[in-house]
């Protein structure tokens, strides 16, 4: 069987497979053009019958949970990343599995990182056949080598929620890490000895594994409220020593930059909003935790401060920086996703207006509506943009996929989209002719920002006439490219072979891209 | 097409049809026997692309929602009962389907009240063919009476979730009234002008519905948070002036009773479930909100005071005296499906530990456990009850059916389910040689107590050895019925023909009984 077969051009023009890994899919339409015609997953039908009435599924260990879910060659293992670079439960799963002689599984991280190196050597051996999800680190890199038996699947956050809804994955076993749980499964993110935070990614998966396992290092009595989780989907819980570093869930950056440049292109995206009408009383945006975003708030929040006025809502990752916002009085709530520090834990447990979204609320495409469209406006970095506004967010300039997709693709559906990069990276331009790896298409990007200028897509007339007379270096992107060709020169073209090593899904399904592989 | 066809006797010696409403139905099986093959409801995938990119959903009138939500002939429309016999909402629906023609509805709420008598027209116009729901006052008599086009279709609280979310039910219009909701659909009812508790029971409509209609009285702005409704899974939104009369949520009886027969009752079964070891630190259990019930739950409080323990959960149909309760110490967490008061709405909408649930949470048997399970006692009031234990809360000793089914048969499923009955109403005993309508089967009724008496059921052998030597009047139901028959008499059975007019499902989707038709 072929990775990838029967490449087609899809309406962006790239050529991408209509078989990945041996099922049909659909290539890229255009924005807004594909529109489901499927019903979704049906969920397997449990009966309490098969439930222990006393409602205690612990079991001794993850292997024995493991063996009593069924597992077993070529099934499909979920696993979410709230602890980020700290789980420890991804790698054990799939040891667990190398030690049973099971092969062939498909892994659904809701995304990897670093800390699953481990896992190159079950690729290698055969126990885990691919991965789908936003991958990074070392696990993007081997992929990118073509070193992966099957095909990378790269969904955004919403993207999986939508497949796994959908029921384009179906998912054997879940193995949801909690950092305090009951024995009946009950079970959150903010209890516990090493708690991390809201669990947003592991609802679309308990609710249609055929199996869920819970695995926590903090027993305690029932019921474990909230309950992220509920019992009532859950199959077995397993209590370990250690499921987890917390330390480890902070993300690059939560500092706000000291660079000069990024300082800039952080008031350039602060002034910009401004001018353009958006920050007004009652806004609601979406914050990120890297250093040029955290800059921006902060202009953000200045500036609110100065106008008496105040934000409805603020979605994050959380930080420190938000939840002082929210304490301040300059947001009526902060909705949360996914902790990006430990420190916003407390406030998240404690304050009913810190609220702990999922992954359906704020992203999923197909739903009737999502927290993201409401958003005024959204600031992104990325790896690369293009003079038609595209924009990547995976693939560095040699070809090599470094960085996870995330939520990326599902802020491109806020009423503005704001690109904030840097024009170059260690004199690599950043605005390229083409993006290497197309995970955005330029028609969603409404405006791109450097230290050099900002470039307002031409599809909004509504921001190039609101910013018209605003002083701020509005500029044409070709001609800000042009200027950062001269300073940095044009790069060599990366090499890349035909070879597709992953495909780039987009928010509805579609294929829109590929990724191919690195020549050595 | 005949209401009800090919009757067979079940496994609790009735003759239940396995033909209804033109669909096939199984028969009861016996407790626990019956494990479903089939996987889920499959709920139609939607796709934000059809849905406003601003997120404004409302529309003008609930006419125009209900005609852009498709309604045609034939449909299934839900409703929920949150504002119980104060409701609106599920009226103008029925009003709004007659004035465009519409016939043949299936109508499903989580409950009707006399407060719905006049769909009963729309019953008799052929605008609503049946009801399939929990019903009482004059819905129930009409349909006692045999004036139904078709079947009455009797399920319990989790029975309903079971079934929509089992794919049984397939709703084509869910109309949701909530006190408070923004215009992209996000919902809840404890904040807006006339707030009325918990959201229980629209969450499996909202989810599997082709279309989810939120209706309100109190627009608020983005976000309306708690969304107990998502805006993710609602199509329009409709404000009106008024959409119901919260002080009439208020259940029958909300104070502690004061006749002694029930206040003895109320003492047996406190005494009872002292003597059998059950209140110690840490229980959980479910209150309910009926005279006795209160009674029971006041004699268990001051018990607690006594012991200087405390319950760990209570779940509730809540009440001001359940509050009382928690903000004394004596209970950790109120689980709140229902309010049966306003005076508990600020609790709940205040208090984190005062915690709204789902149906599914506490209730759904084709869950992998659930919250009724967990609970170490529940007391209950019923119609009747039989020497063999089994029980009826549905239907009066004259045959007619005018209670609801409620979550009675969820209760069943508590660690120890208590009927407390007065042992006679209105000279008519209440301890049956066999219970007119079968709504529990008698292996799952542990313990019946009236004021005579305390009958153990003797499958609980524990129970028996557990309360032995404690004083108690523990006797032997049928001593008991003896005695009360030789006070009131032994009454004529009522006059019943053979027609069906309603059947009853089991917890697991199967059929435990039918109603018949009441003989003039």
């Amino acid at each position: 069987m072929k990775k990838a077969d029967k490449f087609v051009k899809n309406a962006a023009g790239r050529m991408v497979p209509t078989i990945v890994n041996g099922k049909k899919v659909i290539p890229f339409m255009g924005v807004n053009k594909y529109k489901p015609t499927h019903r979704g997953a049906a969920p397997r039908v449990p009966t309490c019958i098969d439930y222990p009435e006393d409602g205690n599924k612990i079991v001794e260990s993850l292997k024995e949970a493991l063996i009593k879910s069924g597992l077993k060659d070529g099934m499909t293992i979920s696993t979410h990343h709230h602890y980020r670079d700290g789980d420890y439960v991804s790698n054990m799963v799939f040891d667990i599995a190398a030690e049973l002689g099971v092969k062939n599984l498909r892994w659904v991280p809701s995304a990897a990182f670093p800390c699953h190196k481990p896992i190159i050597k079950h690729l290698e051996s055969g126990v885990v056949h691919h991965i789908e999800g936003s991958l990074n680190g070392p696990l993007g890199d081997f992929c990118s080598h073509g070193k992966m038996e099957g095909l990378g699947y790269l969904r955004s956050h919403g993207g999986r929620y939508r497949a796994v809804a959908d029921g384009e994955i179906h998912i054997d076993i879940a193995v949801m890490a909690a950092s305090a749980a009951d024995m009946m499964g009950n079970a959150n993110g903010v209890m516990g000895k090493h708690p991390f935070g809201p669990m947003a990614f592991p609802k679309a998966d308990v609710k249609n594994a055929e199996r869920t396992i819970v695995v926590t290092d903090s027993l305690i009595d029932f019921p474990c409220y909230p309950w992220e989780i509920m019992g009532n989907d859950v199959d077995f819980v397993v209590i370990l020593d250690e499921i987890g570093d917390p330390q480890k869930i902070v993300s690059g950056t939560t500092r706000i930059t000291k660079s000069p440049d990024r300082l800039l292109i952080a008031e350039h995206c602060a002034k910009f909003v401004e001018a353009a009408g958006i920050l007004k009383d009652g806004i609601n945006f979406q914050a990120g935790a890297g250093g040029t975003s955290l800059a921006f708030v902060s202009f953000i929040q200045q500036m609110m401060i100065k106008k008496g006025i105040k934000a409805r809502s603020i979605i994050g990752g959380s930080t420190k920086f938000l939840v002082d916002m929210m304490e301040q009085g300059l947001t009526d709530y902060i909705f949360d996703g996914q902790s990006f520090g430990m420190d916003t834990i407390p406030s998240l447990r404690d304050n009913p207006n810190h609220i702990p979204i999922g992954v359906f609320d704020s992203y999923d495409f197909h739903a009737k509506g999502n927290l993201v469209q409401m958003m005024d406006v959204i600031v992104l970095g990325s790896t690369e943009v293009d003079v038609n506004f595209n924009a990547n967010c995976v693939s560095h300039s040699d070809g090599r996929m470094l960085h996870g997709i995330g939520g990326f693709q599902n802020c491109m559906t806020a009423k503005c989209t704001i690109i904030a990069v840097p024009s170059f990276r260690d004199r690599i331009p950043v605005i390229k002719d083409e993006v290497t790896t197309l995970v955005a298409p330029g028609e969603l990007v409404d405006v791109i920002i450097t230290e050099r200028g900002i470039a307002i897509n031409p599809r909004r007339k509504d921001l190039i006439a609101a910013t018209k007379n605003s002083g701020l270096p509005i500029r044409n992107i070709k001609d800000m490219k042009k200027e950062i060709d001269e300073i940095c020169g044009i790069p060599a073209k990366p090499k890349l072979s035909d070879e597709a090593v992953a495909v780039v899904e987009w928010i509805d399904g579609t294929i829109l891209d590929v990724i191919r592989k690195v020549e050595k």
